[in-house]
């Protein structure tokens, strides 16, 4: 096995899918999320992201990016317009589908009809849960930031209502998203199951790390 | 199987420990890399980060997340001095290694020296590569944002040297992160090897995704 090197002149000379293709796996994998929106007239949308990052815990917060140039926008546009959206696990039963939302379908489609998935309400919350999802979360719009260097806008919100199987979560509060079947995304078009090879224990420089039971 | 539902206020309320826990896990799967960097003075640090995400292709930009009260603070002290830092994969090879970054060590102790990882260095790049590690990348400070709410910083950088095992390149220009067996993270301390189910086909509203083949 040999190593490829590349400079940042061969990552600028690259044909734009490839580099695409390139930049988006190179940081390993990511999140595989669905954001549910509604606007005010009460059309749903749905839009798969792979950005979806822990911001804080307390408060709850949580971030997504959000390209400039894109169907995205719909989901921002609706998030600006009523404060409120869901982000939604994806498993393998409904993978397919959560690609699928990404082709450009006009603002008066709904995601959720196009490629059939179910819009779930719940109470007073006002943005659509995706039904055949596992582990999904509400929020309210907090803050954004437009990235300087392209456009790009960091979207975050505060968890305020989060539902998961009982059977995932364990005794110190941590989340068994595997046993969910919680997905990972590679590139832009990779989608993966885990397995979990360990969790260890809270590092601390005189020991080592040992392997915590669940 | 039930459903738990937990509302803004019973994250509150959760004791400290567990709402760290059940936030870090509830995003899903993500990034597991070591950030290396060096001071002014040729003291080296290597801290693991699980928010590295894509910013962008052209410019090819990465952000990762750093806590406002952590040891990541001597990444972002180093970041800051010298301008130049890596991201590099952490794989099951030295997977507790790498956990083993995250311990309180003085500034003055090497990480690299403390958990048994080698420092690289390529020509003239001002900061260490993970000689172990088979996925990594060089990266220029761009711009950092301090999130109001919490101040937590998103820090931005331009990937200016990419290196990986000329078996993991396709011919699309994406990477195989799961052939150079490139870990997952969840919540704080689970690490994971992947398994992929499909790559599937650019989504057009007309068509249904297809499985590509490599």
């Amino acid at each position: 096995m040999n190593s490829l090197h590349f400079s940042d002149s061969d990552i600028v000379q690259m044909e734009s899918r490839k580099r695409a293709a390139f930049m988006n796996s190179l940081t390993g994998f990511k999140s595989a999320s669905l954001i549910g929106t509604i606007d005010k007239n009460g059309s749903t949308n749905l839009s798969i992201f792979s950005s979806v990052t822990h911001l804080g815990s307390n408060p709850a917060l949580v971030g997504f990016i959000n390209r400039p140039d894109s169907t995205e926008r719909h989901t921002l546009e609706n998030i600006l317009e009523l404060g409120f959206y869901t982000i939604n696990h994806i498993h393998p039963g409904i993978f397919s589908k959560a690609h699928q939302t990404a082709a450009r379908y006009p603002k008066n489609v709904s995601e959720f009809k196009a490629v059939g998935l179910t819009a779930e309400f719940h109470r007073e919350f006002q943005a659509p849960f995706v039904l055949e999802s596992r582990i999904k979360y509400g929020l309210e719009y907090i803050e954004s930031h437009s990235l300087k260097i392209n456009g790009t806008i960091l979207v975050i919100g505060k968890v305020i209502e989060a539902i998961l199987p009982d059977t995932c979560l364990r005794t110190d509060g941590s989340i068994d998203v595997e046993s969910a079947e919680t997905m990972a995304i590679s590139g832009l078009d990779g989608y993966h199951v885990t397995n979990q090879l360990a969790r260890l224990s809270y590092a601390k420089p005189e020991t080592l790390p040992t392997e915590l039971r669940d």
